[in-house]
């Protein structure tokens, strides 16, 4: 059985449904902006993968890898999730030119078993190594129920939700953990020893779906940036300066790259835990081992991330998993709010609600600072900038 | 290749090292006491087993069972987590008094592949469908690499660290969840929705371990009830009062038992990836279809909680997974604390230092005030009270 939720993050990747708030007018009502506002502009998806396919051939990537990079980059956009989308098309520009990863590399197995197998991701960029193992794990839940994979050499996998979607699209659950450089801190700490590490689950019902994606910080490296654009102060529970203590200057906090774990002491454990299946457990770098991004240290060498991928089939244990899961929905969403106006909601439904939007848009929105960030790199690399559907100052919106 | 620590775990339970102090007093320095101070008394661990058996006989459990629950519970103490341990018990009298366990039933297989398995505790206490469904991933693990296990109508499982330990005792990396009775509230709902949930992770290395063992709540409620019993005001970020408002006062958060999620909407998000496996996957009850702990919906039915069990073989993937887990403590605990006192340390190592500190002393170290529940409970009971070994009103101690 096909995940809804999956098929359309997939689909809408490979073939943009321009018109579809035309056809879905009488059917759904159109959707309001689900976030908070800032200014905003459109672009028609065509034109931003146009845009990341020109980039990425002016760093050598070849004709046949560029769908899965752009996909996966618009796929984020397309959930509200800029962080993780064409945002972070500089770093991997910056890391395929200076070779930290290497764009003709293909992911292999080392070892397995019928229900698991270790990955050497071979130093491939983060999405091929990603796709790789969940595909992998999938087929192998297939058979058995559960498919584990392991994988080292791996580079930075984007938004970790993408591979759970994957495992959605196939009618599997999908848990993703992925580690990263040092960026957090332990509480009492002065210096950062695990990276903002990441995990991301999600599972289809009926008529929803849920979907965890989560950094262990307090607040992701991503939001003090967008403070920092803004010129904004940020509250001192997210970051510390380099002196190991709390500042409430997003600048200060973007030199020190020093965030604090999400509710203390069991949020950097969590961070801990990851980082032993991740790192520890796959043969790749963890806690302080991995160098630091943009660091001396790790020019000349590929960060050497690990990942783990789960998939696991809900109807091995239990038929009607998936009308389960829409009752479980009812009853967090049944919860009686302080705030009427203001109800509970499982996690992924905001970022679903994005996707709604989207749809009834016919293009993606940008936060014009995003916009104006990659007309510079458009300038850089002599490609042409994306070119904006309509400009519109009216609408507002905020990059999450 | 067996564990250190999760063998010194359960051996600890089966034959109490009593003069190990002696013994050891040339090789180790003798333990300080690692936690915050508070009057406690020494209970030797034979009088302690007694006790929980005379006590268990009371409700009928049988000869043969009672070494299981016995080793659960002193295994809690043995740690430090008393909120875990034989302050438990009244709670397992009870639910045993009145049928909501059958002590009699065993759980069994509903079906499973060679990765897998669905269990049915049958009713049985939790424990006993702890012990059972980690053993059996284990037993999977071994062929597989991997053992994935789901049950459905199983009773509360008590110190979650329990069962990770019995996998590590093999060799194993252990996994366990679990799902609870409502007492979650989400950011901005006024009633609870979710269980406090548990996470246990535990993996060995070879000169130490990474042992994980958390609820998804700000504090667990036994820290409410603690600061209820001393008379102590809560911070108003740990529980709300019946209309839904944070509370300083224990005893109004007791009443409503309504605790608020660490780390605010993605430690809410967590506990429900946690109900979706235990309650929703395995066939369990899940968020508010779980009735209420003493409430009347509970009355004379069994709370039918799920849980999760899962065993890795890390050496699988890297063979030498024991020495990298010390680098990684290394990599921990060598981060610059802001406090040269307050070195940082990794998950399980206060736990861990306090069972080198029971084995100095010779003896289980309880508060008072928990001693005098345990009054309480033999006089209910017809029992003999516990015997202390001797009273320390110097030695002080907090409950976990």
């Amino acid at each position: 059985m096909l995940s809804k939720c999956g098929r359309q993050l997939l689909r809408a990747s490979s073939a943009w449904r321009l018109r579809c708030w035309r056809q879905l007018g009488g059917v759904r009502m159109p959707q309001e902006c689900p976030v908070e506002m800032t200014h905003t502009s459109l672009v028609i998806e065509a034109e931003a993968r146009r845009f990341i396919h020109d980039c990425l051939r002016r760093v050598g990537v070849p004709f046949e890898k560029l769908r899965s990079i752009s996909d996966f980059l618009l796929a984020a956009d397309y959930r509200g999730v800029h962080g993780s989308g064409i945002n972070r098309l500089e770093m991997y520009l910056r890391d395929l030119q200076q070779g930290y990863v290497d764009i003709t590399a293909e992911p292999e197995i080392i070892s397995e078993t019928a229900a698991t197998a270790h990955v050497d991701g071979n130093c491939a960029m983060g999405v091929f190594v990603g796709n790789y193992c969940m595909d992998l794990a999938v087929e192998k839940a297939r058979k058995l129920g559960i498919g584990f994979v392991v994988a080292k050499r791996s580079h930075h996998i984007g938004m970790a939700a993408w591979y759970a979607f994957r495992a959605m699209a196939k009618g599997y659950i999908g848990l993703v953990l992925s580690n990263a450089a040092p960026m957090l801190m332990a509480p009492g700490a002065q210096v950062a020893s695990l990276g903002a590490n990441c995990l991301a689950f999600g599972a289809d019902a009926t008529h929803s779906h849920f979907m965890l994606d989560m950094a262990v910080t307090m607040k992701e490296i991503g939001a003090v940036e967008w403070a920092y654009i803004k010129n904004e102060l940020i509250p001192n529970t997210w970051a510390a300066d380099e002196s190991g203590l709390p500042t409430c200057f997003p600048s200060l906090a973007l030199r020190a790259q020093r965030l604090y774990p999400v509710g203390g002491h069991k949020g950097y454990c969590l961070a801990a835990m990851i980082d032993v299946l991740c790192g520890v457990m796959s043969g790749a770098n963890y806690a302080t081992r991995v160098p630091r991004w943009w660091s001396e240290s790790q020019i000349g060498c590929n960060p050497n991330l690990g990942l783990v991928m789960l998939a696991l089939d809900p109807c091995v244990f239990v038929p009607d998993f998936h009308e389960r899961l829409d009752d479980f929905r009812r009853c967090i969403e049944t919860s009686s709010p302080l705030d009427e106006a203001k109800p509970i909601r499982m996690a992924g439904q905001p970022e679903k609600q994005h996707m709604y939007y989207v749809d009834d848009l016919g293009a993606l929105p940008f936060p014009n600072v995003l916009l104006a960030k990659f007309k510079r790199i458009a300038d850089l690399l002599c490609v042409k900038p994306m070119e904006l559907a309509f400009v519109s100052s009216n609408t507002q919106y905020r990059c999450m």
